[in-house]
């Protein structure tokens, strides 16, 4: 790729693989009948959202509300907000309900008595489930504050349930397909289960998480596929095993500013605002980056692996022990990072350029006016 | 504080500390003589740059180029950049140059090469001196590359050497006022000697990191002091007893989401995308934020120490072991949290509001047309 215009720390998506990364969940999630509604927080950029609506796409999931906003504003019009539902927002979930079909998430019988007691308009609400990720929802073995949950929801005429929701981040500490598919099969008999106690066998199931989404063949008893950083990547996705390194979409272009003589490490402007302080540990060591190289298509698999061993606020190092980088490095050069999480990254970065040169921006763009876009 | 306008995830600033904050330093500073050059990478905020300028600073410091345009834009015209000169940023250095007094970095022998090569209009320069870190710049016993740096320079009747500089984050890792002065004293005198050996005993010393400027009182030696963080602090340089809570002056304000009953946790919307992943290990328990209470002053230090357990892109956890919290807290309750780390929150977050409601700008705010704004 051409990389002259490239002054400082640039995230770069390839959207030739974002194309495939979408084609391809979206072919697999026609193959098992699933709904396919992408979660968009990993990009939240309006023109990767046009990649996903070309390819058929027109059913989304965001992580806020405000993410909701950005996305109405250009027409997407079928929204589940992921995130619980906050009462303190409730007139710009009416706002928004008046232009778009939305889905509100409870997650706890407190939040659906308040909703229940709040909302005046049609609202569709997701139940959420935690299936052992032990972050938020109900507990899949917790039947009563499930029906809790429906008695209150069903106390306001505007409010359907659509159905039972899980995000069952556990399989991000995984590494193998097998490990995967169990862990997936596990969450999906627990929602199930949970939704054959709750009296409601008429309401469907949605589920989520990107390592599932990508190994797990089994897909029986769901009706909706929600993945949302299988659009990009990253490399811990890679290291599980959910992703070829060839399906990485988006690296961070960082130029080299500091060479020491007689050391293990070069230094890179590209820190924790730019990737985030994400990491994860590689054989006892923690890593907050993989390096790549750079050719005319975009950036390739290096023969060794090279990792930055930590960031600052705009620094990153990279230890290059037991590889030659520490004496053929030079200031200015460029670095290609493959980020530890792509959706953080793409969160501090604010924006991107393509690998052709196009840019694409970012909800935190225009962050602060978000909630006037309508 | 007033909250009621408050609906999501709101990072607010106490004007009334920071203006404490920066009259202590600033106080601090002339009593010692040292030039006040605070670093503006905490806060990137032109209306807290203006509450600076209103105690009378006129010379500040930048992590990145961009950066400099933003304030630059806004009238400061006596600015370092303090992250080492990256050549493929030298148009947008020479048109900056234009209109500011401006200071480059160079932390290596080949930086100083391709800058003194390059350089074809008045510019004077810092070397960045690794005083133990280990981070970025030269080593301070490397005088060999000392003297390359300065002789490269030299070949470049544009430049000048204005001094030597270092940021010894080491300091972070301490936790008392004698242990912070002692590495500052280790530092300081390593830069001195760096100075004794380079041949120019007339250049400057600046050092620059928030727990030596706010607990060492030996500043003998230096000429320059560049703390950034002081103007918020936060959770870490707490820890580190670099300051009293009352002078903490940024918290997140987060609405309560899910209230898991039975459980030792409550859920907020706050997460890694408000917070930063930057952590802390507390009793050998990873810590992403401590809880305060919120009165109608702002906030207030808790009888309990109340811990934020994990992040995920928005979700917080906090983890109510011990404590009433998981019966009282209420949905839609509001939570202040101290982050971590304030200069990552601040540089999620791109905005503040202050506990009196005033809005204050951040760099990220306008991230995309930085270069344009001049």
């Amino acid at each position: 790729m051409e990389t002259g215009h490239i002054t400082g720390p640039e995230l770069i998506i390839d959207r030739e693989k974002c194309l495939g990364n979408i084609a391809r969940m979206s072919a697999k999630t026609a193959d098992n009948n699933l709904i396919f509604r992408p979660h968009f927080k990993t990009h939240q950029s309006l023109t990767v959202a046009r990649w996903f609506r070309d390819c058929g796409v027109d059913k989304i999931t965001v992580s806020s509300l405000r993410m909701a906003y950005y996305f109405a504003s250009d027409g997407w019009d079928d929204i589940l907000v992921g995130i619980a539902y906050n009462p303190r927002e409730y007139s710009f979930y009416e706002r928004l309900s008046e232009k778009c079909s939305l889905q509100a998430t409870v997650s706890c019988p407190a939040s659906a008595a308040i909703l229940a007691g709040q909302c005046r308009f049609p609202l569709e609400v997701m139940i959420k489930i935690d299936t052992g990720y032990d972050r938020s929802g109900i507990r899949w073995d917790d039947t009563s504050s499930l029906r809790s949950c429906l008695d209150y929801l069903a106390g306001n005429s505007k409010i359907r349930v659509r159905g039972l929701m899980t995000h069952d981040g556990s399989s991000y500490g995984l590494n193998s397909k097998e490990a995967v598919a169990a862990q997936h099969k596990r969450s999906v008999n627990r929602i199930i289960s949970c939704r054959d106690n709750s009296g409601r066998p008429e309401i469907m199931i949605s589920t989520g998480d990107t390592p599932s989404a990508s190994l797990a063949d089994d897909f029986e008893g769901i009706d909706e596929l929600r993945p949302g950083n299988f659009i990009f990547y990253d490399l811990m996705q890679y290291l599980i095993g959910a992703c070829h390194f060839d399906e990485i979409a988006a690296a961070l272009l960082c130029p080299v500013i500091d060479i020491r003589p007689g050391s293990d490490t070069v230094v890179i402007h590209g820190g924790a605002v730019h990737l985030s302080k994400d990491s994860i540990l590689i054989d006892g060591k923690r890593v907050y980056g993989m390096l790549a190289g750079i050719n005319s298509g975009g950036w390739y698999r290096l023969p060794q692996n090279i990792y930055l061993s930590s960031l600052s606020q705009e620094h990153g190092i990279i230890d290059c022990s037991g590889t030659d980088l520490g004496s053929t490095a030079r200031v200015g050069d460029l670095i290609a990072v493959i980020p530890v999480h792509s959706c953080l990254s793409a969160d501090c970065m604010g924006g991107y350029m393509s690998t052709d040169g196009e840019v694409a921006g970012h909800m935190k763009q225009p962050a602060h006016e978000i909630f006037s876009l309508l």
